[in-house]
């Protein structure tokens, strides 16, 4: 391993100028206006992935963004890791909030800061570097590899799922290693054992065919804004519990092994607090921050929109309000009880002085596996060997829906090998990756390799 | 009269003409990058008073926008008449909904459509056609007349009140006529004698120091959406009743006489249900519609913004929310004294999860008249003979803080000689006036000016 640790070193400087290439495609899979650059982007990780010494590479196509495959299947009888990530990235509004312009990657304070460094173009671009150094120094890989991107993740992967069921022998393998999260805290590397499902909806509400004046018509109609404000306001209890009936029933209670192992974390409240510049934190009472975040479920509205939202003030009574809401979900919540039970709540409550429309975006179950798994261990000793410290476990908030598909079509467990920070802001102004993590990651990942390949499978 | 309306009639055609260059002229105040359009129109209906024979016509600067002035002072002994309206417009946004450019005057089905059509360049145009018409066929107008067209209305007319009080002597008049109101219904004119006052807030919540991804920290923190949400609904109870304490301590109850009389005006909640799509009135209990509008106060939501309100999904947990938040008063409510209460109700009721900044808009004063002024009887004979129908006796929702001013620093009733339509659309696309009933108009305005030379001052 030495000298592929070695070439890794070497390269350093290099691996970022062709990261910078890689993020300056727009590849936004959420607006229409950018498929050309989702693709762009696609194609641009197939002619990596050949340059690297990665074999049968294709852009296969779906209804959607293609899916970039490649392999290396040079290592009969040793194990086969199955790598995802994605190619597509989030929006980038609100613009003027970005201290550079998010598709030229700029690098300060040790950060390189661009829209997908971290979510997940950098994290995707360790594993390449990690191949092409073991494929450059040995003219081999210590495993079997099968790479899929894809370019839809940040718009729900409403392809993913039939692609995996149509490639199930194309894709068999022993283990998929993701790496599309974050560690626990600067400096304290982690390996994460559990992720939340995700259901998420727009909610639409008409209060008159067109917009009204509000002193000719204010006070003889519902305002839909006022009635928006009134439906998202009970959809909570004043101790952060989601009211809608049955949304508890099958969440899985925190086990007390787990509470007493979080507890113990290196968390600081006070630092978080102030971190993300947060008055004062709040969420479900008899929860910890680190509960309410790993192990409880959620309800968030991410948008609303109604009526006159410019400079000034127009005296308008809005015809339409629309509200962007979604839920995350933990064991072992279903997505689609889930979703049943919300648009029932909202058709049943919105009151008849408003139409209301319900959209369903999209959704992901839930996930857990257990931390004594092989192949989660050996993913721990690639960490602590590429990072110099032993990685803690934990649980993640966000949602991966992939995860749950590979383990119930493929019967594959994965390793979440994440190297982002806390503070990446994956879905905010400013996206950043530590140059740090990423060169440590690419080590790690290259060992990762190494002691996948020791496992018996 | 009678060789003034044939000319009106005569001219008809020209008229409409006329005010389409009028309306041309994207004069719309809120909005800085229409500076130059709204100084354009001043010029605009400068130069037009001048051609229709107006004497000292000026422009008169202020702080924001100027004061189009001009008079005719050839009648001594005579009423001097002080004619008020308005040269700015409304926003246009959403522009996808307007059937035709709001700034290219288009009639379709006897209406004319654009922006300011209603509010108020149609109606501050008749005016200066009347004048016109008695000018060019008598050289001379029955009373004096001094015109003021502001070009600030549309948002809070800030300098017109310092305006008024800075020329006192230049505006001395007996009556202020205003034409920037509809009428009861089509076919039914009518003359209104109260309207409602108004104060407008933006309210802005922060939950964090920038956007979060609603994964990793949802259900840690509040999200400011949410608490908007909260403390809009709390700002009302489930009879529509306001929460505010103190909100109603100075409102003047209907008299029975209004009630009954309001009871038999030709009101149909039907067809005024029908015509705005709206699903099913809703107003604060134990009022008619009527009363809900005309002489009750409201609380309405004019806009609301937060997080990711395009197209698609994006998992955000916005760290801003934006409520614009405006109250209509009614006599004797004073809105500095409900704007105080509104802003301490707010402050004191958000959560100490969010920072709250309350912005005071503008507002204005509610107004009423009795209806027995010699002036107010005056203009209901004009539009009996200009509209071939007595007119009947209403108030309006709406605000018109600077009638409240001139009673109260020139010591002047104003008669609301307006000839808009309830579905005129005056704050939302495809605004309207009816083309019948601008020529009609005319032709009242006219006969306005001659009745009020007849009385006593």
């Amino acid at each position: 391993m030495n000298n592929v640790i070695d070439f890794i070193q070497v390269n350093r400087d290099r691996y970022l100028d062709e990261l910078k290439a890689l993020l300056a495609i727009p590849s936004i899979s959420a607006l229409p206006e950018h498929t050309g650059d989702v693709r762009r982007c696609a194609e641009w990780c197939g002619d990596e992935m050949g340059r690297i010494g990665l074999q049968n590479v294709e852009l296969i196509e779906t209804p959607g963004n293609p899916v970039v495959y490649g392999d290396w299947l040079g290592a009969p009888g040793a194990p086969t890791i199955l790598f995802y990530g994605h190619y597509d990235v989030q929006p980038v509004d609100p613009l003027n909030l970005w201290e550079s312009p998010p598709f030229e990657a700029t690098i300060r304070d040790g950060e390189i800061f661009a829209r997908g460094s971290a979510d997940d173009k950098g994290q995707v671009f360790m594993h390449l570097k990690a191949i092409e150094a073991h494929l450059k120094q040995n003219g081999r890989l210590p495993v079997n590899m099968k790479l899929i991107l894809e370019g839809e993740e940040e718009v729900g992967s409403a392809n993913l799922d039939d692609f995996i069921r149509a490639n199930k022998s194309r894709l068999a393998a022993d283990v998929v290693v993701i790496s599309d999260s974050a560690m626990f805290a600067r400096g304290v590397p982690s390996i994460c054992y559990g992720l939340r499902g995700l259901v998420y909806f727009q909610v639409d509400l008409r209060g008159s065919s067109t917009d009204l004046h509000s002193g000719s018509f204010g006070g003889a109609l519902a305002n839909p804004a006022f009635v928006l404000a009134q439906m998202i306001a009970q959809m909570k209890d004043r101790s952060g519990r989601i009211r809608i009936p049955g949304f508890y029933d099958d969440v899985r209670e925190l086990t007390a092994e787990e509470r007493a192992a979080w507890a113990s974390l290196p968390f600081n409240e006070k630092t978080y607090r102030k971190d993300f510049g947060i008055p004062k934190l709040a969420g479900e009472t008899g929860y910890t921050t680190l509960e309410r975040t790993w192990a409880r479920p959620t309800l968030e509205v991410n948008g609303l929109l109604s009526g006159f939202t410019g400079e000034g003030a127009k005296t308008v009574l809005p015809a339409v309000s629309m509200a962007k809401i979604s839920m995350r979900l933990v064991p072992d919540q279903d997505p689609n009880k889930i979703a049943d039970l919300f648009q029932k709540y909202v058709e049943e409550n919105a009151p008849k002085t408003v139409e209301v429309k319900v959209t369903r975006m999209h959704g992901g179950k839930p996930w857990m596996t257990s931390f004594d798994n092989p192949f989660v261990q050996a993913a721990g000793r690639a960490i602590e060997k590429g990072f110099g410290r032993a990685p803690i476990f934990t649980r993640e908030g966000g949602s991966i829906p992939v995860v749950s598909t590979f383990q119930e079509e493929l019967g594959l467990p994965s390793v979440l090998f994440g190297v982002g920070l806390p503070d990446e802001n994956a879905h905010a102004p400013n996206e950043k990756l530590d140059v740090g993590n990423f060169h440590n990651g690419i080590i790690a990942s290259a060992i990762l390799y190494d002691e996948v390949s020791r496992l018996k499978v």
